[in-house]
């Protein structure tokens, strides 16, 4: 058993060590402190950071976080959960959510937020990394190739049913934390992340959709990008987005 | 200060009780027992109940459960993103918050989850209610009025900017509980949530659309409720609905 693991948001944002697992994270544990679920790398304080850190460091308040935001969908789950059962779904959910998570997490982006069938995760909050955005990007390639898997499970199953993975990427100011008094919630607000969801919507099955300040950081590893001009609901203007290919 | 208030969802769910607020709620905090974020009312035991239950009541293991879903956004939620500032957007979220959270905890409902500008709220898990149908509905009527006045307050700050809010309910058979394993998440699943979610996305702005199962049940409080048929993303066939008068 390893002595220490250190959390890396907290080291990140703080140069704090907060031993999240081994020995000697009992004492932490007892004030509550453990491994998040939004990356198990990170500890639960981190969810609360922004505000928890404004107290100590005043400019960061309320201030916008340069980050990736990835959001991920299963396409047609509406029609989906009319033919399977509950079980059936629960387990198809469970599937995408690991398969999601473990992408993710690998390259040190946290789940934001779960939603049904769909996945927002944010990328360089709060373990920060220098390439945010392709980390980004390829979580979202890899999590096309895992779910290839799944597509392939459930089509066997059940002939008629055609499921798959559409992902949507855009980078920009965040703003990361707790909204809310009474009713509160962890969550990314702004532009970005509106941006990020309406590419989602508007990606085809299987495919990785980013946003044109998302291509130039990828442009080396994806040559043979295809892309479009889209109009995007709640967008004023057209959107030129990359189809990058899995 | 009172010496005992008792989590409503273990007394409804295991007739057991669990102190979360008062004196004697000391105990139960140093197991970490706490009251909910989705309700104060209930604690955060509750919050995994379905599977921490089931090792002591098989039979509810997996089981669905009857229960009224309801989903309230805002309309041009993406539009307002781009006109206000992040400081600006997160102060109406916190307020949109707020009045959700009040209006649902009165009625014993909880907030299942936010997700940006929508919140999903559940009525009769864990605190069980004969009328939870009607408990949804006015909790949805009650909503529109108080938004009216974020409305107003909104559209005198900058013109061009009208917000409302939008409200679909249905009820049926869910699936609650943790999905998931190492990514886990409490929500809920099923034919029911989908169904709620496209008749908010099918209701106009101040309106609350309810499926016709709910209507039944509140009919003599809206009598003049106008009906139509919705044709519905991913609903194989077209659906009655009914406009609740606010």
């Amino acid at each position: 058993m390893k002595l220490s693991i250190i959390c890396k948001g907290c080291m990140a944002q703080l140069h704090m060590p907060v031993v999240i697992r081994g020995i000697l994270s009992i004492p932490f544990r007892l004030f509550g402190v453990k491994p998040s679920r939004m990356n198990p790398n990170i500890c639960t304080m981190c969810e609360e950071t922004p505000k928890w850190l404004s107290s100590f460091v005043e400019k960061r308040k309320n201030k916008p976080i340069p980050a990736t935001v990835l959001f991920a969908d299963i396409r047609g789950y509406t029609d989906i959960s009319q033919a399977l059962d509950q079980p059936n779904l629960a387990y198809l959910l469970s599937n995408f959510y690991e398969s999601c998570s473990s992408v993710i997490w690998e390259r040190d982006g946290i789940i934001g937020k779960l939603i049904g069938d769909a996945v927002l995760a944010i990328f360089n909050f709060p373990i920060t990394r220098q390439d945010h955005v392709k980390q980004a990007v390829w979580s979202g390639i890899e999590l096309q190739k895992k779910c290839k898997e799944i597509k392939a499970r459930f089509t066997k199953q059940e002939e008629e049913i055609s499921i798959g993975v559409r992902v949507g990427i855009h980078k920009g100011d965040v703003f990361i934390g707790d909204i809310g008094q009474a009713c509160r919630d962890f969550t990314a607000v702004g532009e970005v992340v509106n941006l990020a969801a309406r590419l989602q919507g508007a990606a085809k099955t299987c495919e990785v959709l980013v946003s044109e300040s998302v291509y130039q950081f990828v442009k080396d590893d994806f040559p043979k990008a295809q892309s479009r001009v889209c109009t995007l609901k709640g967008i004023k203007d057209p959107v030129t987005v990359y189809a990058l290919e899995v």
